[in-house]
């Protein structure tokens, strides 16, 4: 037992909280989903683009996962025809620091071949 | 285009950084293993106690993947008959502030029935 003792429940005690935070960004796509929303709303067709490789029917399903989960909201900025924005959330905003702990972390000591 | 694109590269440009944390915590057991070695080396049979409900064969799948990816060491702390502690190396010590993150983004965000 040492210091690290006092620090150890944040953790311990809180894996339920560690898991919601897994399950959102746990697949491949939603951490660059949300990359791309941290500079600000994305139309569908934006996103598609920039995201390469992704499948309409893969972006459209994480899309809906993300707002079903309160991440992201829609916004419709034209009525005719319907065109929408998606935005983040404070919730999704927040996600955030964990996004770039992870990519400090993975910058430190990840093989440079990847 | 605000303040906040100055720091998207951050994050967007390091796919494969973030990916590399994922592969590490994302799965059921990993963060519950690595919390309980924050709090200092652990024997096999300490965890397969504290960890309920995890079987010896997925609890040495995870200890010999998070060895081999340079998270933890394993120590010989008796010679007759051969005893093991497994402990984090600073690579794998590194991955507390991530957790720490998602536990602070979870306990925020998180529905209180879970």
């Amino acid at each position: 037992m040492n210091n690290a003792t006092a620090l150890y429940p944040e953790i311990e005690d809180r894996p339920g909280c560690i898991q919601a935070a897994l399950n959102i960004l746990g697949d491949k796509w939603s951490p660059l989903l949300l990359s791309l929303l941290f500079e600000g709303g994305k139309t569908f067709g934006e996103m598609e683009k920039t995201l390469e490789g992704i499948s309409p029917r893969t972006l459209s399903a994480r899309l809906d996962r993300l707002e079903t989960e309160g991440i992201l909201e829609r916004h419709q900025y034209c009525e005719h025809p319907p065109r929408y924005k998606y935005c983040l959330t404070d919730k999704g905003r927040d996600l955030r620091a964990i996004l770039l702990q992870m990519a400090a972390w993975g910058e430190k000591y990840q093989a440079p071949t990847n």
